[in-house]
C-alpha cells in the first residue's frame, strides 16, 4: 500500500502478540489528513524509529508507559517535516523531532515537538544525535561512571544503543568490550566502531571467551539485553562494577519465565560480594537534566568523527512491522529506522 | 566439655556442610593456652558473635573473605578481656573487641583490637553497637537514603540488623514494616521495636498481606533475606526505589539453585520499569569512612533509648554449633551471642 496524496496511512495495533509479534499484529490503515486547528500543526513523517521498547507497549499490561491500545496506532519517534501550521512557534518546512508514531502524517499541538533546524542527515536526531545515544550517555556515564582503564561489556554492540556506549567508552579510556550476533557485526564493532574486542554470541563457549577476553573482569556491564549474556557476565564482575540497565531483549517476547534453575539468587549473591551497583533507568526521566549536556557532547563527538553510528534504513512504513520483527531478532544492522518519505 | 583452667577449647570446621550444617560439621578441640611473644597479647573471649555471613566462610568457595579451613577454628567477631601482654598499646585487664574466633583464648599482635573501654553490657559491642548495627546503620542511610513518609521494608526485623533498620527508618521519620517468623517476634517488633506493622513469614500469602500494608508501594527493601520475601517485594517497588543487599539467608544452605521458573528477568524488568537502585555491600569495607560517625549516631540513640536490641544469650563455648544452626533456621530471637566466659 504505497502512499498517496491525501491519504494518512497509519499500522495500528491489531493484536496483542504472543511471543515475537507477527505481521498479523499490525494493520495498515488508510484515513484522511487531519486538518490544524488553531495551536496545531500537521507533521509529514520523514523518519520513523524502530526501538526495542515498542515490543513492551504492544503488551496489554502495565509498564513505565501506557500500553498502544488495539485499533491505535503504534507509538514511535519520528522526524518531521511541518506540512501546515497554525502554532505560533512552527511554520511550513520546519523540521522537527515528534513522537507522531507509525503514521504518514499527524496533528501535534506542538508541546511534544523539538525543532531540528536544518540537518544534513534528519534520521541522525532518531539515532546518533538523539534518543539511543542519549540512553547510551546517561546509562553509561550517570549510572556507569567509567574510568580509565575500566572495562566496560555492552551487547547489541553495534546497534544503536550499543554503539555508542563502546565509542564513549573508549573516549572516557575505558576498554570497550562488544557482543553481537555474527562476524561481520563483530569486525565492523572492531574494525569500524572501536571496539577493543566483539565477540560473537551466536558461537559457542560465551563464558569462557568472554572470561579470556576481560583477564581483568569486568566493571561496567551495561545491561540491555539480560539472558545468557549476563549469565555470562556476572561471575566476571570486579568489586564494586556498575550495571545500568536499560533494557533486557532477550526477555521480551517470553510469554512466560524462562524454566529453571532459578538464577535470581545467583545475582544477589554477585551483587552482594561484589558490591555490585544495578540500577534501572528510563531515558525519558533525563531530558530535563541532561539532554542539554548530551547534544553539545555528542554533537561535538558526531562533527569530529570520535562518535558514529551505522543507519540501517528500511524504505517505506507498510515494511515497518516487518522490519521491527527483524530487530527484535538481531536482524538489523545499526540503528534501524524507516524512510517513509523523502526529505 | 566444660572450660578448664589452662586449657583453650575451640571449635574448628570439621567438614564442609551440604546443606544447612549440623553439629558434625564442628568439632571441640582442647589445646594449651598459648604465650604472648613480643609485640602480642593474649585475649580471654567473654562473649562470640554468632552471625549469618558465617555460614558462606564455611563452604569451601571463594567468596568476598576466605572461607575457614578444615581443622581451624571457626571465625568470629569476640568482645576479649586482655589477659596478658606484651603489647605497647594494651594492658591486662583491657576490654577489647577482637575477632577470636570460636575459642576460649586467642593470640593477637593488636592489630585488629579495638579497644572498649568498660561498658556496662559488653555484648552490646557485637550488636547494637557494633557490626550488625553498622551494617542497618551504612545500608539503609548511604544506600536506601530513607526519606520522611517513605515505607522501608526489612525481613528478620527482630534480628541483629532487622531490629536497627526499622528503628533507624522511624528515626528519620519513614514507615518501617517488618517481616518476621512468629507472632512473637510480630508482637516484639511492633510494641517493643516500633515498627509500624511486622507480618508473620509462616502465613499464607505474603504478597496479598505486603501489597495490602504499603499501600504506598515500598521505597527502599533492605535485603537480607531473598527467597520468597523479595519475590512479595518486587512487585510493590515504587518508582525510584532503593535496595540495599547485605544477605539473602534464605539462600544460604541451597546445594544448588532452586528450581524454575528462572525469576531473573522478574528482577530485570522491575529493576528496568521501576528505576531500581540495587546495591550490594560489604559492611567491612565501611570501616574507614563511617565507623566514627556510627559510633557516635549509634551510640547517642541506643543511651536515649531511642534504639534498642534485644540479645539472644547463649551460655557455653560448646553450645555455639547449635545455636549457629538455630540462626540459620531462624530460631534465634533478637542478636545471638555466645556467653564464653564471665566478664
Amino acid at each position: 500500500m504505497p502512499q498517496r496524496d491525501a491519504i494518512n496511512r497509519r499500522i495500528v495495533l491489531a493484536a496483542h502478540p504472543h511471543g515475537l509479534p507477527t505481521a498479523q499484529d499490525f494493520r495498515i490503515e488508510e484515513t484522511e489528513i487531519p486538518t490544524p486547528r488553531d495551536g496545531q500543526v500537521l507533521l509529514r513523517t520523514l523518519y520513523l524509529s524502530l526501538d526495542p521498547y515498542m515490543r513492551g507497549r504492544m503488551d496489554d499490561k502495565p509498564s513505565y508507559a501506557e500500553p498502544v491500545r488495539l485499533g491505535h496506532p503504534m507509538v514511535g519517534g519520528t522526524v518531521n517535516r511541518v506540512v501546515a501550521s497554525k502554532h505560533p512557534r512552527f511554520r511550513a518546512g520546519d523540521l522537527v523531532l515528534g513522537g507522531a508514531g507509525w503514521q504518514d502524517y499527524a496533528l501535534s499541538d506542538g508541546q511534544a515537538l523539538l525543532a531540528l533546524g536544518e540537518m544534513k542527515q534528519p534520521s541522525q536526531a532518531l539515532g546518533v544525535l538523539g534518543m539511543p545515544s542519549f540512553t547510551a550517555y546517561v546509562g553509561l556515564l550517570d549510572i556507569g561512571n567509567p574510568k580509565e582503564g575500566e572495562t566496560v561489556v555492552v551487547a547489541s554492540a553495534t546497534g544503536a544503543v550499543g554503539s555508542v556506549v563502546g565509542q564513549i567508552a573508549r573516549l572516557k579510556g575505558a576498554r570497550a568490550m562488544g557482543i553481537a550476533g555474527g562476524a561481520d557485526k563483530c569486525r565492523y564493532a572492531v574494525e569500524e566502531l572501536g571496539f577493543d574486542v566483539c565477540l560473537d554470541r551466536h558461537e559457542p563457549q560465551l563464558r569462557e571467551r568472554l572470561a579470556a577476553a576481560c583477564p581483568g573482569g569486568i566493571d561496567i556491564y551495561f545491561e540491555n539485553v539480560g539472558g545468557g549474556v549476563l549469565d555470562a557476565v556476572m561471575p566476571l564482575l570486579t568489586i564494586g562494577a556498575r550495571v545500568p540497565v536499560c533494557g533486557f531483549i532477550a526477555h521480551y517476547n517470553d510469554e512466560k519465565l524462562p524454566p529453571g534453575p532459578n538464577r535470581l539468587p545467583v545475582l544477589l549473591s554477585t551483587v552482594l560480594t561484589k558490591r555490585v551497583r544495578m540500577q534501572g533507568f528510563i531515558i525519558l526521566d533525563h531530558y530535563a537534566s541532561r539532554y542539554e549536556a548530551f547534544r553539545r557532547d555528542m554533537g561535538e563527538w558526531v562533527t569530529s568523527g570520535r562518535v558514529k553510528l551505522r543507519e540501517d534504513v528500511i524504505d517505506g512504513l507498510e515494511n515497518a512491522p516487518g522490519a521491527f520483527i527483524g530487530l527484535l531478532t538481531g536482524r538489523n544492522f545499526g540503528k534501524l529506522v524507516v524512510r517513509v518519505a523523502g526529505n
